[in-house]
């Protein structure tokens, strides 16, 4: 190796303190197996430039979400087996940002029906819903709205009619809107997200979602200012993250024939579906009071049987949500998992587990169920599984980008906080401050 | 985009519903915002190319533990801006193998001193030792072990002293043995592991660990059969998993002068001390009777202050360890995250959290804390904590090159199932199956 | 104080550092405030009756599982206002034992008609249920069995039929036999014992509980030599552990009338009913995919809202059924206690809490419930519950007399090993015993 | 049976349907099998008495803590044997009441030294302290108040000088006050009360206790208003609720003479030591890394052996302190229970258990166990336990009287959602009540 080399990799050495390190932009990794010796250098590299720690302190505010590149030499004669074929190239979550390739020309907006009280939805519709419309009526927008929502009389106010013919509709599950929408704005709270993912079964468009009450998981955005923010996504300015969706397959046995066809989702076939979850598969015993008894594999090996009230599948997003409520850990929507929660397991002894995104998971029922089990997507779609079915699942190629409030970390640890009450304690006075024992 | 695109692109559908993507082999991904055109035809080609099934089924076998490439364009306008700085190239897990750049000449091998008893311990010796340095012999390696192991005058006995003299012996915290050792082998439990890797605080060599008694975590292979394994792996076909590590930066503040100075490992300065972590770093209240008291930050805010008897920061790997018994789900070593979990933590609601593993999170003493807390790593160099010192923790470069029994995945499960008894229920014997509700 | 009591007291004090020290047999706590200054003095004897440590020794084996009657004097002054009619009489479960007033004529044999498979249903009906049959034949006592399994096509072999004309049968809602019965014997798991506990609703004649299969926590006995078990017991020689039972009292609104009229069980009103559970009443959200909001009260007072999958109330019987697969510790039933455990509650910080078995509880939909609540008893009778109805819950009168297979102590430590695998862990070969860190 | 009887019982059967039924006055218990016939025919007079439904409404404002009386007759043959003996009296403890044999003249005030500052705690005695001593000066009672308390110099500003000569001070393990002490104030946190606690090793006077920053467990009164409670307290009038205690006796092997004396507390012996412990006693590994190796017997019998960070024994008064943190289950301190919580249990399935309050406890090393234990009495007097030392845990005779705030169970619950925001949850506003699926 060169000595110019060896000069560019000490600078490079500076960050060696940071959190992150990138790989090299020249990406040498190819040659290997290189990666290990420059490593060896690195340390008596950074010895030497110690008098730079300032310009290391310049860069520390980099912040990353992967861990950095692992060495790939050990120790001094063994390296990894190079496989081009099997690298995988990600850019960091931390400085993933939003662009437009071209203005963006038209929106959905995503506004459930059915509400708490009458009151309160025409308040909504009124204070929450036209002003949105107008706002991108000025920036010459098509703004798309179910039909159901239209339709609805509850909110056949004035200012709604007024615009009522200038919003375009669209019907769940008869018109698909997916090449039609470039920019996605949510009016609700977390489930209102759900719904615009199960809109979107392969790439989604940018979403933005504000909580019209408190903060959620999924609704970073606080409606008072809408009007600035979504100017500014509109302009290109905005960190994103890409929330990790599952690829669930479920295949019915058709019963008749005694066989079972996998019949691509394309043409329509009626024994195979295939949906995105954005939070979590669900199978449980559904209205049986039998226990649920399916069965567990992973990249085709029975891992286990789950025997209880059922099983959660989720993915990171998903964690905050039912997982959570069944003794999950809470992971961050940036970690490339899975995470497999028990709903009340027979077992004291069945903790959860998290594994790696790119695992394939498949459930059936077990051969000494009692019973059928159902299965729901992000709590929709409920449907019953018998014996000989399968439900496949795996990390899906379309995540949900959605625009971030500050940023990916601190908005998740805002929602951990005001969502779950996540290790809030009783503020000791100070007069009570001497003892603080249990 | 021309024909032969599609055309190219069309094979690569096949592997569409594959639970692993691989960025195409020419990394096109530099060409963005290509890749989300590339995928709503691929929906097309698909459909088209359903009789191509069965070769679908061949690329099945592929097994991946990252997931899929991510697409980078969100809906028909927008997509992510471009930051090749940011990018990060990373091998699939599933398919790590080791290979040697040159035979390997030394191995170390690592045998605790300490004994339940003496009788086993010479037993050890005689049946594990001996026979495992004999091996190497044959194979003209050199082997080191630890000077203490060979002083120790119980395993004085005749098979013993007649190999001690072709024994390399070092000290440790006195000799660096790094750079003189191309393979590793642990003879033992989980601990001889940890000590292994404390050993090596930059790139370790290949690792390959062998219960005595029961399977261990981290320690996957049986003694039985070793000479046939051993050759194996020094023949290089082996898989490997890369255990990663924490790199763990504790900063002392000079008390006498009143300032924070930050010295670099490398000059051996007394006040800053630098660990390399394969399980946990744990921080708690150590003998005293008050709480812990810590404030814990990520990348630079104030996330949480943890009340209790104190905090464990793992790596995955460690999930299964201290953090599982402080109520942690279980984390595959894959997954690249750091996992906090407090132990015992005054508050109902401190769920334990998985942040991603590219995060850097620091722990000081909060300033209401009535005492010092402790912190160790890996179970060693157990140490006080003061107000004003500092712990930093993030993802090391230098993972552990764990040898793999079967793969990361089956290796995984094995070990939950024998070491933790994960979800091993009640067997039911046919006569009582009648009834299994709760 | 005389010195005959001081000496009467001396003996007494011998026991007291017995784990249990019985009121004195003269019961002189009607004379208040007499104890705490008997109990200062017991003291001084104590010391004084130092040589005689050997008779207290002797006291050992006197087992208890009440605690000890506290002290009603508090220092010199104060003491416990006398309130002769909230005082209670409870005999020492750890001795209590079943006796027969007269010889018992009847015996219910209960045997669930469901099976797993057929050959093992009548493999059980020739190994099992014949003998079982046929020994009571010999004891010139009346054998009850439920209609539906006489006629189970199934069993009609020839072994039964020769014994069918023999049975006294009756018809599960139609036929009351709580007084026809002396004598129950399970044969199954502990759903046989539950469907025992629903046919009486007031006092329950002793039951004696086989599983067929493996070890069960309400089915001690093991077939294999059931024939001098049984013999044992109807000659009156059997501990007993009184299993509280909860009653639980369902009121439904009437909506025509849009009034509330509570109607008793007795005149079989439509309106109210009542039940006995074992195990424990769940009220969860059924088949609907929105979360339960339910209001707990107790003692008429709103205690908090339950907002998840469930809740269940549970016996401390039942505390390892549902509530431990919940989250619940494990309580004792010979401990006077109610369990509340939310089922995957919304709330990190809802954990179980035990009350005071007096206590009575009452739950009702919340008045922002999104849809009804089910209900269900021992995982039977499930129904639903709309708003305005009540389930209104508290101890029992009529416990569950079951025989003990040792005592209650032995018998449910036995349990929790076998059934649940509490706290089974890895056995530790001895050449791995160096290290078991974690 | 006579008539009179029966319709005594008719009126009585009235309260059948109340969560309480007392033991009839005339207690004729005694009389056996009597109960089970009554309730039988209880059935029918309820039946007959539907009209008198209204009195029953009037019973129900008798709330009640502890069961009802079991039925002690099985069916129509069964019943439990009598066993005077055995019989235990206890008044409910909804009931229990504070009373006065003569009139109180002595108070300590229990006010620790350390304080998060020296303004905090001069303020404190300023404001608290001084108008306490000077209540209790006007109604001539004698102030008892900790020598260390008084000489601290941090305190001796002018008012306090004042008073000082008029307090009467003791020393803690020299001076044994628990004669001369009628009523107990405490001023501070929940570690007042422990400290309390541990002053008065057999009888304790009854308690009042004033937090005087936020809400604790066991501190149940506002300082605000306290001169008219505490005048209320002294002339009679106070709920209050016996906290169970655990009395612990730890036996140390001598070792030199290598045999185990037990020597009694009053002989003050140096190797036998005994402690009243009102929230838990902990078990732990101390400063050692490995973990805590220790067995527990119940009543004599192994009941298994606890491999972590160690074993909690507490009361239920201490569930919701050092217990709920390790995981437990939060039981109310008037459940006549003992709870044991492992520490970061090793084995997943080592769930908490509740046993029932007589039973008595042993903990020692186990034969494996690497290193010491410690032991702790409520975090206080810790000490370290090796191979042939024992620690025997039983419920104590003399529980601590705790003067109710309201009555134990509206403070019970009081504290759970201010000290533990139990259950506390996001309050949904209107606007996003639309959705709270998870």
């Amino acid at each position: 190796m060169e000595d110019s080399v060896e000069s560019k990799l000490t600078l490079k050495s500076d960050a060696s303190s940071e959190p992150f390190l990138y790989c090299c932009s020249a990406c040498d990794c190819s040659e290997e197996p290189l990666r290990g010796k420059v490593f060896r250098n690195r340390t008596k590299a950074r010895s030497m430039s110690m008098p730079s720690a300032p310009s290391s302190a310049k860069f520390r505010r980099t912040q990353s979400l992967h861990g950095p590149s692992p060495v790939t030499t050990f120790g001094p004669k063994a390296c990894m087996l190079k496989n081009p074929k099997a690298v995988m190239h990600i850019q960091d979550p931390a400085s993933q940002r939003l662009t437009w390739n071209k203005p963006p020309k038209s929106v959905l907006i995503i506004k459930k029906i059915r509400d708490a009280s009458l009151s309160v939805h025409i308040c909504c519709v009124d204070i929450v819903f036209v002003p949105c419309f107008n706002g991108f009526q000025q920036k010459n927008m098509i703004v798309y709205v179910e039909r159901k929502v239209i339709e609805d009389p509850a909110i056949a106010n004035e200012s709604f009619v007024s615009i009522k013919k200038n919003i375009c509709t669209f019907r769940e599950d008869y018109d698909d809107i997916s090449n039609c929408v470039d920019f996605i704005i949510c009016l609700g709270g977390d489930g209102t997200l759900l719904y615009a993912s199960s809109l979107f079964q392969e790439s989604v468009s940018p979403v933005m979602a504000f909580h019209l009450g408190s903060l959620g998981f999924l609704t970073p955005f606080n409606f008072d200012t809408y009007q600035s923010q979504v100017t500014q996504v509109i302009e290109g300015n905005a960190a994103i993250i890409l929330r990790s969706r599952l690829e669930v397959k479920v295949v019915k046995e058709n019963r008749e024939k005694g066989s079972v066809e996998e019949i691509s989702l394309v043409t329509n076939g009626d024994k195979t579906m295939q949906y995105q979850v954005l939070n979590e598969v669900v199978v449980d015993r559904g209205p049986s009071s039998y226990l649920s008894n399916v069965d567990l594999f992973l990249d085709g090996h029975l891992i286990t049987t789950v025997q209880g009230d059922g099983v959660i599948v989720s993915t990171p997003t998903g964690s905050t949500a039912y997982a959570v409520a069944a003794g999950a850990s809470m992971i961050h929507p940036n970690v490339p998992a899975i995470m497999i929660t028990p709903i009340c397991p027979h077992s004291l002894s069945f903790r959860p587990i998290v594994v790696p995104a790119g695992i394939e998971l498949k459930i059936t029922l077990s051969c000494d169920a009692r019973n059928t089990a159902w299965v729901s997507f992000d709590g929709r779609k409920r449907q019953e599984i018998a014996y000989g079915d399968s439900i496949t699942i795996t990390t899906s190629c379309f995540p949900l980008p959605s625009i971030c409030f500050r940023d990916p970390v601190n908005d998740w640890f805002e929602s951990l906080a005001q969502c779950l009450h996540w290790n809030v304690r009783k503020k000791q006075s100070h007069l009570s401050s001497e003892e603080e024992e249990f």
